[in-house]
């Protein structure tokens, strides 16, 4: 079954408004076994919209639109999609009922043009809306179907999960389900040729994406069963590892940090840290895991003489160096009462930009158990990229802790 | 001159990644007078992409492409450009040359898979892209224009403003500004009845954004000469000035950290700042902001009693009030060695998510000049809402100054 989304709107094409519906409604039809083939914005324009509706009913089965539902004479989908169907619009009685008793609960007159809120044609179903005045439109005609949705994701999004999901995965009668492998270490390029033999599979699909937290391998898997799905994942998963060994880091929704806040969390260890160039965000990473507050000591950051003289560093005015990364990291340990100090500090140079030198210092008040290093990134992704490096070390540091 | 949009990957179509390129491209254009009339996305397959890059070709004059350009069989931007074209992709040595120096720079071997990034086709020339390893495409013929630009907007949008924007202003021969007034304290609603007159004017226009640092006016003037739109902005600018007055804290890029750092500086003071429930966050906003270094001192993540300690608060274990958190301020203040301390704190409940009061207090060490207040908000917006709420205030404490 091909899926094709239409976002209309004017305001999206200025780039007033950001579409965020196509988004959502993508990663809602990739776990209901529908293939989404295009997705496309046009604007408020009856010629360019019936042209693109017109395209997307002759190469897709299911056409979702999103917006144009609204009382303004700009609001144009359902008049467009009349026009594909060359049906009439017109005034159903229990929809004016409807939106006029939602003015009276308003307390308000129902401006005039909201009555086209109430209108149908023969091939259109109504789709109720319980957050807004525009219910939405279910038109099926041989065999195809077109579901027109409001535009505000107030609207839109309970709607979907409420009517349109449950109705759609019944039409498509097949389950996708996908895992998330992530890595660090390996280059894309790399990695994609150890994969390669993967990467050309059709059921189940692999594929490979660079993100901030090193590269992530997605397998998907398409089935009428979800038994079936989900083994043909456990299988690829288990080859993919073989593969890749100890540079996978996590599966789906596990971050970096939200590992680092469970293994600390189970060994009852506690954590604070000290940072410079990085300016709060180590600390805010490491705050935001749920529950933080049990392994969280806290964290300094640490951008003045004064504010490193707490950790008791009191060379401040000289170059920095590892070896005040590491007094940094057993300063802030003691300071904070923690089990486990992390420092992040960078050279002076940081801040014309010209080098991404920079040295982290992991003290864990056990000899031999510690971590540090001098490394180096492009200016523009250090201090993201020095965030999940520093905490890809602490994990390392916790596996044997 | 119309223009359609093209992003492409199938990590787009299954809503993995938000394509964020196209509104990016959408409001850049709109300023540079050029028409957007279309934006799709499409999936990594030739047969779908090549249908929709020639239609887009057909009935559009400049098309642009994100994505597609990386190392690996998924990425078809160049191949699918070369086909419509019906020319053929060969390796350019000078972009060879610096592909290898860059891998030389990165002290690792080339994968193979990299070497179509220095391929061209005669209709093309080469975009540098200085932050990666993908050159763009301006693939130039008949008088249209496709250009090819990198998925990654870390990539793509310094690519724009240097190289395309300029050159697609030039072929453009109109120009658009506008200037965008940044409000606190007025609802969306009170602002739309205060500019009702502007709001129904065409040209300029007028336009209301809520955003995280309150409201904005955005006006939008359309000429031949940009001395002519820049006085028909200024124009619009006294006169919604005079209507809003006060609750106008900035203009355009200006943040309110930017506007703090620059009053701090021009007033040779020093801040330093304490938070628990917002993480770094309100530290890192600071740190951010360019030549912090000469005005913040640094700050503390204190969510935990051995990290309020530090401070000299000793009654972390009990319930958080507005005299903790100007003890927090004054001890910062102090410990830092600031001229200013500020301090961001939660009532115990934060953590339920079930009410979102909180406190901050401004201490300036001068008696009378001390701001501080006990606040609510939604506990989905309390971290951000809280972040700029503080700064408005310093901002309001450094005007006395």
């Amino acid at each position: 079954m091909k899926a094709e989304i239409i976002a209309s709107g004017t305001e999206l094409l200025l780039g007033e408004i950001k579409d965020t519906n196509t988004a959502f409604i993508a990663s809602r039809l990739a776990t209901q076994g529908i293939d989404l083939h295009f997705a496309s914005i046009v604007g408020d324009n009856y010629q360019r919209y019936l042209e693109l509706l017109k395209q997307a009913w002759k190469r897709s089965d299911v056409v979702i639109t999103t917006g144009g539902l609204g009382p303004t004479k700009g609001d144009i989908t359902r008049e467009v999609i009349a026009g594909l169907m060359n049906e009439e619009m017109q005034v159903d009685e229990s929809l004016k009922q409807n939106l006029e008793s939602y003015f009276i609960r308003q307390k308000s007159k129902m401006p005039e043009g909201n009555l086209k809120q109430a209108t149908l044609i023969p091939s259109a179903v109504a789709v109720p809306n319980p957050r807004g005045t525009a219910p939405g439109w279910w038109v099926e005609k041989s065999g195809k179907v077109i579901i027109a949705l409001p535009g505000p994701p107030g609207e839109m999004q309970p709607m979907w999960d409420s009517e349109i999901g449950p109705k759609l995965e019944k039409r498509s009668g097949a389950i996708i389900l996908s895992r998330t492998l992530k890595s660090w270490g390996i280059s894309e390029g790399k990695l994609d040729e150890m994969l390669t033999p993967f990467l050309s599979g059709s059921n189940p699909t692999t594929a490979i994406y660079a993100k901030i937290d090193g590269i992530h391998v997605r397998i998907t898997a398409k089935a009428v069963e979800r038994r079936t799905a989900g083994q043909m994942i456990l299988k690829a998963e288990n080859e993919i590892l073989k593969v890749l060994g100890d540079s996978v880091w996590g599966k789906d929704e596990e971050t970096l940090e939200s590992l680092v806040g469970k293994m600390l969390t189970e060994r009852g260890l506690t954590l604070a840290v000290a940072e410079s160039f990085s300016g709060g965000l180590l600390a805010s990473a490491l705050a935001n895991v749920s529950g933080s507050r049990s392994f969280f000591n806290g964290g300094l950051v640490a951008t003045s003489e004064p504010a490193r003289e707490i950790l008791g560093d009191h060379h401040a005015s000289s170059e920095t160096s590892l070896e005040t990364t590491r007094a940094l990291a057993a300063g802030v340990r003691t300071r904070f009462n923690a089990s486990i100090g992390v420092a992040l500090d960078g050279s002076r140079d940081l801040e014309t930009g010209q080098t991404g030198k920079a040295f982290f210092a992991i003290d864990t008040g056990i000899p031999g158990k510690n971590i540090d290093q001098v490394y180096q990134w492009r200016p523009q992704q250090l201090v993201s990229r020095s965030i999940m490096y520093v905490l890809f070390n602490l994990r390392k540091a916790l596996l044997t802790m």
